[in-house]
């Protein structure tokens, strides 16, 4: 774990004042670099050391056979992992005649900082070579937010107090050699070799270096071209190979005298398109980026992100870590959805291979709800690309022998590549959480259009999917047996409380835009009896609750089980690495929050005593093995009155990849906990909630908060929730004559440009007292004791 | 399917009359050769054409990694794969210059014949040579029940128009060539080249290959000697390498003249024993075959299968077909198990390599039924193994985070090799099917120094899994959650009726018995208090009932599930190639009989009226894709009076290799199915259960079964019962002044060897009507339309 000695508390950057090789892999994620489309690891710009290189273009992935010790009828055969790219972020130098390399000679100064509103990550490196000489360099390097296609770096050395000759090479590297990774299934498969040398060429305008995959047979270009800005005569040579292309430039310097060189790098591939538009797609790319310049390219980024900064920027006062840290996820989180234009969002964005870098239900659950109320864009182009993916999706239900479309439980490209179906493909709820982020933008937004393009449709054929899998019994309630919920460690459960209020939302959504989208609805197939079964399945559905205990057990049956010997297991979390499924399965212990999250999507089907039993019961059961859970956590905590459990819940949301709460930054960031930070502060403190599609707020601070302000937008307009100590004031800030109406605690209130509305909080007092969490499991304090004394 | 024509109905005696290559695995199967220790394939002596060669030794196995799509804590990461050892079966020849290869030529007489009684297959073919040479071949072939390392085989040729010139190489081949199989999970795994060669060695008292694995670093030997009958001169080489040996013999025969060759065959292997010791072992089971000779063997294989008989027939009446089949069941059960030895029993015997060649929950619940009341020496020795392999079992508990001891699903040597948890380690009835077969043993006996030396502490062991597994509720009633029965279209269910009786039972018979042996029990740590437990929790054993349609659910919930489509898969079975295993678990659909297994096995756990509503209802799902299910179908629906029903079904289990009627039978022969006819016509039409210890019995007979008579060993004693139409007589025949006490339709009843007892039969009325199956999946008739006229 990094200590907060790494990370200087600061509003608006991230950065680190010394270079420690044991967290490596961590810093190489939190300093990456993204767009949703190209993303560079925060590996040094001189490639070594490395922990785990990486150079990532969204969905540009290799195939591999998926293995079963026993075969069993719709296993997913293959399985796709995201490829390590063509490395065009290594600039070696030569110092004299040292390598510039920091395991060598001795840094004085090492810093490197990562700024939230410049989306700039710079590098300030102080080093004296073995053989004595000081130099010093400083790179910035920048995924263009603008730019869908191009990453620059600008690059300066000077010599400090004697003259050097400085050889500077900066390259192409396809095939970077791989580390060995560890035996954790979480990690991503090791591919050797995946790309397979097309073309490659080199002049005066560039480089660029075809490669192409063996089986998913898919094309990727990368290209560099540079600027050398030098203060005497230098030298440049080009080498161009199958593998790798080298530019070199030789210069000698005198103190006070610096070597600046610009690398302009741009990115294409596709599975459809030749090499030869490839080719000049990225050329084209590439003559852009240098008609902006290396300075232009800055401008716009830093525009980019103050317009988004404008609409999402969420201020909490009282504790500069948490507003640190909340920046760094919402800055992450744009970084992987910004413009993935209709290609997934990982669930560790393009920051690390985790999970081979495979999208799952964290898109649609935890990073779209953010994008949706900041970056809506993004959202719908997320969804849009589940909707590309239909056809794949209708194909895997029809094998499974299911109607409509069953999407994938993870996936980089569409096709289902779970290859544990208890926590795969029994884990429909996936189709209800993109039906939920459907409805989630469309009730935004009120984009009428995404609906008749892509929004029915995939309402339409979720529902039809639940329609096959549930059942009515015979006294005539809805049943969904052997489903697998949010939890994990329950699986082929039945009536999982969440999977069955779901469901039945995706069903009532599908009928209602049907019957707002008739002429649509018929294209689809959709006449008034299949609207009429999903109103009534909806309106059937059974949600098992414990009378004796006035809990709802998660799933049917929850409750009656045998309680998880959280003592025994008190120091062997996450317990999945230490405990077989099957224990994990039959016992009460939850490994993610599952009918809290019930409860925060599906607001107004629990009563607040019944939110209150539950989430007291469920404390005592879940370990937070994933990172899907404190902030779903905090969002209830906060709700049912436990409102320093809940800051404690969002820091640990916040706070998980800057102090790697979960061991495995390494392997990427985790976006949906990133998303979920967010969510913590604004469904949790903010008391946003959508209901029956209006907006509702109803916030809360805890203790040690002193100040919240959060800025969203909802239907083109800016709201922003400026809430302190005993009241909150409501004010909407873009375009002239915006007006806006939503619920405070159940009042209707409308705001205007020029009149903000300003109304006192509602005091939360909690029906039962603070719960206890598993032993080993209580969440760390957001605010620790000397941290108290300075609030 | 072997059309009838191919096997003549007789009584003592399977034989083909014509070889159909399309069948040759199935024939391969029918036809083997086993004693438990080695077992020979039915290959034809010259080696080809084959469909799977095949030359067993009990647990004789090479270790293979089970890889995994996606790795879970505690998943067993080597599977072991019985080994295709050195086949001694091959005896080429070479007829002037054609070789005998049934492929070329004219075979104007072929036939085969597997003598129950006589335990030999005789094969007799007339072959004329492309060359225009007619011969005759008779080859007789053994592998000994007296001499465990033994196999034998005389071979003898003539010419039968004119002379002919005749080359007789006899081999011993290892790694022979395995065929490509089919990507069927229930097929085996093939290995290449599983044999790394050791040493060799001949000479004039015979030749030996050893060889051993290269994982599971297990050594074999396999040696061969001959003797040779001549009418002329001839000549005889022998050569001998690593991976083969050759013994030739040459000689030119004029017509009426033969040409003798027997050729022995000694096996042996172990992981402990060196290579030396191995060697001298085969060359000592050489010689004492060498000095008992052919027709010494020969002998001795009539005596033993003479007695086996006479305490083991099944005498049916009035169905030649079903008296041939159960008479082949019976025997292919006793090659299975005969001489094993503290060696498993496997589900396919030593006939084929058919799921790997591993042992199941088979053994304990179909073959040792048979074997304990027909050569209960042979079931002792089989719970010896389980209980050598106690150990593996009891660290597997510990793995699984789980007290006492857990045996694994399926393996060979004691170790899990399931690659599939629901259906393998979540299958923990297991151990209690071994607790049962421990107790049905001990009933059956009396054998107390069993208990003592492993039948406690296997008690004991199970009973101490089976609490860690279980669980009081707030009521006080004891669950088994998240566990998967019998039936294996359902997995990881809460309360499976099967497992929760047979566990209580488990627990009940460890107190009991642990009472019994109080000084034995206290070496294993037993103590009062432990031993309330037990009583405790099975006395407080929860079972699920449903009470609005008065049926026993299989599990928890069972019977509210969706009804599976029949019509829909109604020409696709078996189902799980066809549909997911979340679909099949989430329906109400059974694989094999589960529940009826326990009202079988817990007779007394349920009324008549339960049991005859339970039939009726599981009946309409259930669609016998294993072949454990019809044998238990047949026991209840006996009971419960659909008698002709009962037949059917008992048709079905005991021709399922005879006719191939799940179409793998080349795979190996199906003993829990052929160990199941034997239950269907003793428990099923005898009636015969064991109640609280008691043996019981109350038969009735099907329509076309003019007379049923069996023979069973209790306590030392054979009983003979003698059913027809309307009364039963129960006689003893072994020993002076043998006497035996059990029940007739609840009537304590005392027969010695001078006084049997003749009883009225009870009339059965069944309490409903013939329920159906589901469509598809009727049996076929017993009594086929022109053999009800023929009966």
């Amino acid at each position: 774990m990094i200590d907060r000695g790494h990370h200087p508390i600061e509003p608006w950057r991230l950065r680190e004042t010394r270079l420690s090789l044991d967290n490596l892999a961590q810093s190489e994620s939190l300093f990456a670099l993204a767009n949703g489309h190209i993303g560079l690891r925060g590996n040094l710009d001189e490639g070594e050391p490395y922990a785990i290189p990486g150079t990532y273009l969204n969905s540009f992935y290799e195939q591999r056979p998926l293995p079963y010790a026993e075969a069993g009828y719709g296993y997913p055969e293959e399985g796709q992992t995201l490829v390590d790219v063509t490395n065009g972020k290594l600039i070696r130098l030569l110092v004299d005649d040292s390598p510039f390399d920091i395991r060598y000679g001795y840094v004085s100064r090492h810093e490197r900082s990562l700024d939230f509103r410049t989306g700039i990550l710079q590098r300030d490196v102080d080093w004296t070579s073995q053989g004595g000489k000081r130099i010093r360099v400083r790179s910035r390097r920048l995924v263009s937010l603008t730019q869908r296609a191009i990453a620059a770096i600008e690059y300066v050395v000077e010599p400090v107090d004697e003259p050097a000759r400085f050889v500077i090479q900066s390259e192409l590297v396809a095939n970077e050699t791989q580390p060995k990774l560890s035996d954790d299934p979480r990690v991503a498969a090791v591919l050797d070799n995946p790309l397979k040398p097309v073309s490659h060429d080199g002049g005066d305008n560039g480089v660029v270096l075809i490669h192409c995959t063996t089986k998913s047979r898919q094309l990727m270009a990368a290209a560099m071209a540079h600027e050398v800005d030098a203060p005497a005569r230098y030298e440049m040579d080009l080498d161009v190979r199958e593998n790798w292309a080298r530019h070199t430039v030789i210069c000698q310097l005198q103190p006070g005298q610096s070597l600046r060189v610009v690398k302009y790098l741009a990115y294409g591939w596709s599975s459809l398109r030749s090499e030869t538009a490839i080719r000049d797609q990225v050329a084209a790319a590439l003559a852009s980026a240098r008609f902006s310049g290396w300075e232009g390219l800055v401008k716009q980024q830093a525009e980019f992100l103050d317009d988004f900064w404008d609409g999402a920027d969420v201020e909490v006062h009282g504790h500069p870590e948490m507003q640190q840290a909340v920046r760094f996820a919402l800055f992450h989180v744009l970084q992987s959805g910004a413009r993935a234009e209709r290609r997934a969002i990982p669930s560790k964005g393009l920051t690390g291979a985790g999970y081979d870098g495979h999208t799952f239900w964290d898109t649609e659950g935890f990073v779209l709800p953010v994008l949706t109320y900041t970056m809506p864009g993004a959202a719908a182009d997320a969804l849009r690309w589940r909707h590309s993916t239909l056809n794949l999706a209708r194909e895997r239900a029809a094998v499974l022998g299911l109607r409509g479309a069953a999407f994938p439980w993870r996936t980089i490209r569409g096709q289902e590549c779970s290859g544990y179906w208890p926590a795969g493909t029994a884990a429909f709820h996936i189709n209800a959480d993109i039906a939920q982020a459907v409805v989630r933008y469309h009730t935004a937004t009120g984009d009428d259009q995404f609906i008749e393009e892509v929004g029915l449709e995939l309402l339409v054929e979720t529902a039809r999917l639940w329609m096959s899998l549930g059942h009515h019994d015979r006294h005539g309630r809805w049943h969904l047996p052997g489903v697998t919920g949010p939890d994990e460690y329950s699986a082929v459960a039945d009536d999982n409380v969440f999977t069955n209020l779901l469901a039945a939302r995706n069903l009532r959504a599908a009928a209602e835009t049907a019957m707002r989208h008739p002429a649509k609805a018929r294209e689809f197939g959709v006449d008034r009896e299949e609207e009429a079964a999903w109103r009534d399945a909806a309106a059937a559905v059974y949600i098992p609750y414990d009378e004796e205990i006035g809990v709802h057990p998660q799933s049917e049956g929850f409750t009656g089980y045998a309680e998880w010997d959280f003592e025994a297991y008190k120091d062997k979390y996450p317990l999945l690495l230490h405990a077989p499924y099957f224990e994990l399965y039959r016992k009460q212990v939850v490994k993610q929050a599952d009918l809290m999250l019930a409860m925060y999507w599906c607001a107004d089907a629990f009563t607040e005593e019944q939110k209150a039993r539950n989430f007291d019961y469920y404390e005592r059961l879940t370990v937070r093995d994933s990172s899907l859970s404190a902030c779903v956590q905090a969002v209830i905590a906060a709700e049912v009155g436990h409102l320093d459990l809940a800051y404690d819940y969002a820091y640990e949301a916040a706070l998980i990849d800057m102090r790697n709460l979960h061991h495995n930054t390494g392997d990427g960031l985790h976006m949906a906990s990133l998303g979920g930070a967010w969510m913590a502060f604004v469904a949790g403190f903010g008391g946003l909630r959508e209901v029956s599609g209006c907006l509702c707020f109803d916030p809360a601070l805890p203790h040690g908060m002193s100040q919240l302000v959060f800025t969203i937008r909802w239907r083109g307009v800016r709201l922003k929730v400026d809430i302190n100590g005993g009241e909150v004031t409501y004010s909407v800030h873009n375009g002239e004559d915006a007006s806006l109406t939503f619920k405070h605690v159940g009042e209707d209130i409308t705001v205007t440009t020029d009149n903000p509305v300003t109304r006192a909080l509602k005091k939360r007092i909690p029906l039962l007292p603070r719960p206890t969490q598993p032993p080993g499991r209580e969440p760390r304090p957001a605010l620790a004791q000397n941290e108290r004394d300075f609030v």
